[in-house]
């Protein structure tokens, strides 16, 4: 069966500026390291995507429908299917003195952010330093070589997908997450593990909001539910009453201080 | 029925230091902004607590086993059943030289963090300084006027209130939390408002570990769900549409008025 709209894949990738040659995006991790664009925050391997979800540029979406599982294909995106034209209202030109003024040397190539936006410095002459604020890639053809390393077909694995998707995290091992569903409700138990996730809490209801509004967009599902389960553990009682009486000092004496001050 | 251990209860207090007649605590935010001691990082108004839980002082639970509903009481407690005996190994004699290196001018009454302990200094002659790093109450006699408000039967108000007890929030509406008892299971839904928290999920994770604690030791409950739903949205989108764009058109006229003054 062929890809289609609405399917969730998983897909390999390269991306190339024609222009150029030089590659600025893979999922594979060894061309990364070849190619002097690694990251270590990044996850390699093939992602999870829903065809049609906005989770790859547009343009490529249209063209991996109707390929096959396995299947490998080079496709072209020209700018305005890709990362846009490139809008000259975007480039500045700003007086030397400026970037004296804030003790920076500029010179061709350097990044600088203004205002929230990062532009790059083009050419610096006459006094005058010329920024662009324009997208890396913007105005650029570029050439994706592409596979579909799978086409999912279980709810489930569908489901676990999305979370490897968006509540990317090295910790959490995706054979643990739980995943039931009954008529047109997921529920999700994920990896004891993510229970103890730094981030703040809104921001992973920001990630399930995504998982809960891709699944329910492309899937039989009205309800998403995230569950954290605790259940009673047999023994152990004395060593948790000790914790609670030592938790217990610590903050009466915190609350004298600032009492004092 | 007079209250017993394992009895979920809200309660009313004011501890007094009997050597010396100050209120160090009360749950009266009159009382407490009358005798200088109000904190608006504290919630007052009646505290929910389990009678052997550990969440009072154990010299008090002791004493409200057997009082009744509305009853009032005036508890006095030593030392060894409040906050312990004075330990004169926590004093310590710190050469005036040790502060000076630190540019601190020492002065007595004021608090000193060390290690992470605080003390407070009792006393400065001789080029010597005396640091005091008992508990403030510790060696004190003190008295509470204690009224049990309410004996909690009905299960859920008895979740309910072990989750006022440990996620106090001021954004979180208690009647908003729903919560479902299936045999040992309870379910907790809490106010949608709790999503968007802050704090570290870790954080929050440990606030729900002590409510499933108390729930579990205390109710014939042996697991305890946080759930957090999302539900599809109909498809309203007429309307909603509608509302846009009236919201956006005012907003639209400012701008071009700005525009030309």
């Amino acid at each position: 069966m062929p890809v289609k709209n609405g399917d969730f894949i998983k897909l390999e990738y390269t991306g190339k500026i024609i222009e150029t040659g030089d590659i600025f995006d893979t999922t594979n991790e060894e061309l990364a390291e070849e190619k002097g664009i690694f990251s270590d925050k990044k996850t390699y391997g093939p992602i999870s995507i829903i065809v049609g979800g906005g989770h790859v540029l547009k343009g490529m979406e249209a063209e991996l429908e109707g390929m096959e599982a396995g299947e490998e294909k080079t496709i072209e995106l020209a700018p305005e299917d890709a990362f846009g034209e490139r809008d000259p209202s975007l480039m500045q030109l700003v007086p030397m003195s400026e970037f004296k003024k804030q003790g920076i040397k500029p010179q061709v190539g350097m990044a600088i952010t203004s205002e929230g936006n990062t532009g790059i410095i083009r050419s610096v002459s006459g006094g005058r330093v010329r920024l662009d604020f324009n997208h890396e890639l913007a105005g650029k053809n570029l050439e994706y070589q592409v596979k579909v390393a799978e086409i999912i077909e279980d709810d489930t694995e569908k489901v676990k997908s999305m979370i490897d998707l968006h509540y990317p995290n090295p910790n959490l091992d995706s054979e643990k997450h739980q995943v039931t569903i009954e008529d047109d409700k997921v529920i999700i138990a994920m990896d004891e593990m993510a229970k103890f996730d730094q981030r703040p809490y809104m921001d992973v209801t920001m990630a399930r909001f995504r998982i809960a509004r891709d699944i329910q967009e492309n899937m039989d599902i009205t309800t998403v539910e995230f569950v954290d389960s605790f259940v009673k553990k047999e023994e152990v009682e004395e060593s948790t009453e000790e914790e609670v009486s030592t938790e217990e000092v610590p903050e009466k004496l915190t609350e004298e201080e600032t009492k004092e001050e």
